[in-house]
């Protein structure tokens, strides 16, 4: 049992309702990462559902969400043999954080795609850079940080990086550092449970998967200044059950404009299946 | 006032409540088209909210919609300076059809991207075939399609491709036939509201938006037989507000396995600017 595991955990107390305790260790600054709250509200769903998969997510984030005791409330919307169709509600008192919905099935471990894309060229993990909490200090900086910078970026997003190891290929990590003239918008690398979690896998390697599409700082960082991108809205498919180990990720945004950027991130398992596929729309003001 | 801003029209009932009727000019076979389902409910939730645009929309279709009335309830979940979130639930009778979730916000018409990828090239609409709903009937058989086979499908698909006007290039086009031996999942042409419909052109461009999403016929058909594709969930985000005139589309399929396949659907206006990226994940058993 990974710390993941039990942070995610949910407990039924009446009927379509479910209890969380959402862990301090997934903050980023003062809300709770929202990844980790959709690793949540997916347990909720799976608990609700006869089925053991959630095939396609979708969320819209009201309100930030803080740690501690949440609801999750879930209505079975549709109940059908290959699908069924969950509303989930994530509330903190009388606040509603996020709204979601789930459609379960249950996946073919063993199924061979009748047709796929390629996954990119990433190098191994070993070849990558760990992310550090400082760049977003570097980020946050127009040149060198301050120490009062490199003190709130690590307050800000240590815990969480401690708990989501991320690694970022050189070329990521160059545009990262802001070393790159004509930034491209395109990260890539390899995310895990971190061994602090008590094991990079967790109990059920699809759960991970929500998490995982939303734990990478966001895409827009590669332009300058970090800036706050709260999500609006993000949804996400799970392609195919993963196998244990690190995923690959590709992370990329086809537009920056009015305020708006999308960022959709791609995840494949150790052997090389695209196993999630998400697409977010967040408010990037500089 | 185009037939599709008449179609799509919905009236205020009660608080939250609108009244639409669903117009058979938009069915496929015997289900209303989900695109057109998803500019109904975006007029009620712009109805609801104080916002104009509906800046990211994401909808799960539940059950198939027949012609005739339809309500559909919208709850504001959030109301925001920049976004306002609505839930949408489509119902006929009892029976809920679609849900979804919109947020609207206001997006300025005249923004110039940060950073855009570049539009795909797309011969002009003259050197493209406007599909024929024939084809339907050369997927649907394995060799040449009978008279009966013929019928049909123009029965299935005629009024819809009268109403949404598409055009392909050459080379989707020799997919649709199956005369490309290793068919790559993309297709690219112009879509617009048909003359039949009155007028080129809606009152407002960005309404169209949701029906041009998914008015193409499933990107998997050229992997041969007509495959009944049923959309499970649905996003699509307004990324500029669209000027006046057809929309060139670009749609793709990153994997099809285990009975599920994505369609990723972008549009862009005769600006050659990124209006629309929707995607999809759908069914499709052979």
């Amino acid at each position: 049992m990974t710390r993941f595991d039990t942070a995610t955990a949910v407990t039924p107390t009446a009927e379509g309702r479910y209890a969380a305790d959402l862990d301090p260790g997934y903050l980023i600054g003062k809300a709770m990462n929202g990844g980790y709250l959709m690793a949540v509200m997916q347990r909720a769903a799976l608990a609700a559902s006869p089925h053991p998969h959630a095939v396609s997510s979708s969320f819209h984030f009201l309100r930030p969400a803080g740690p501690g005791p949440a609801e999750v409330e879930a209505t079975v919307l549709k109940s059908g043999r290959t699908v069924t169709t969950v509303r989930l509600d994530l509330r903190q008192g009388d606040t509603l954080a996020v709204t979601g919905t789930i459609a379960t099935g249950t996946m073919d471990g063993a199924a061979q795609p009748e047709y796929t894309v390629a996954p990119p060229a990433v190098p191994p993990i070993g070849e990558c850079r760990r992310y550090d909490p400082r760049i977003a200090a570097r980020a946050a900086s127009s040149g060198e940080p301050t120490e009062e910078q490199y003190a709130q970026a690590t307050k800000d997003v240590a815990d969480f990086t401690g708990r989501v190891a991320q690694y970022y290929s050189e070329d990521t990590w160059r545009r990262f550092r802001g070393a790159d003239p004509e930034p491209v918008p395109e990260l890539l690398g390899h995310v895990h449970l971190a061994e602090e979690d008590g094991d990079p896998v967790p109990a059920d390697t699809a759960l991970f998967l929500p998490l995982a599409v939303d734990a990478l700082p966001p895409v827009v960082t590669v332009f300058g200044t970090w800036r706050w991108a709260p999500t609006v809205e993000l949804t996400w498919h799970m392609r195919a059950v993963p196998e244990p180990g690190p995923l690959v990720f590709r992370s990329r945004a086809d537009v920056v404009s009015d305020g708006w950027f999308d960022e959709t991130v791609d995840l494949w398992d150790v052997k090389g299946r695209l196993v999630a596929q998400s697409r977010q729309l967040a408010r990037g003001g500089r």
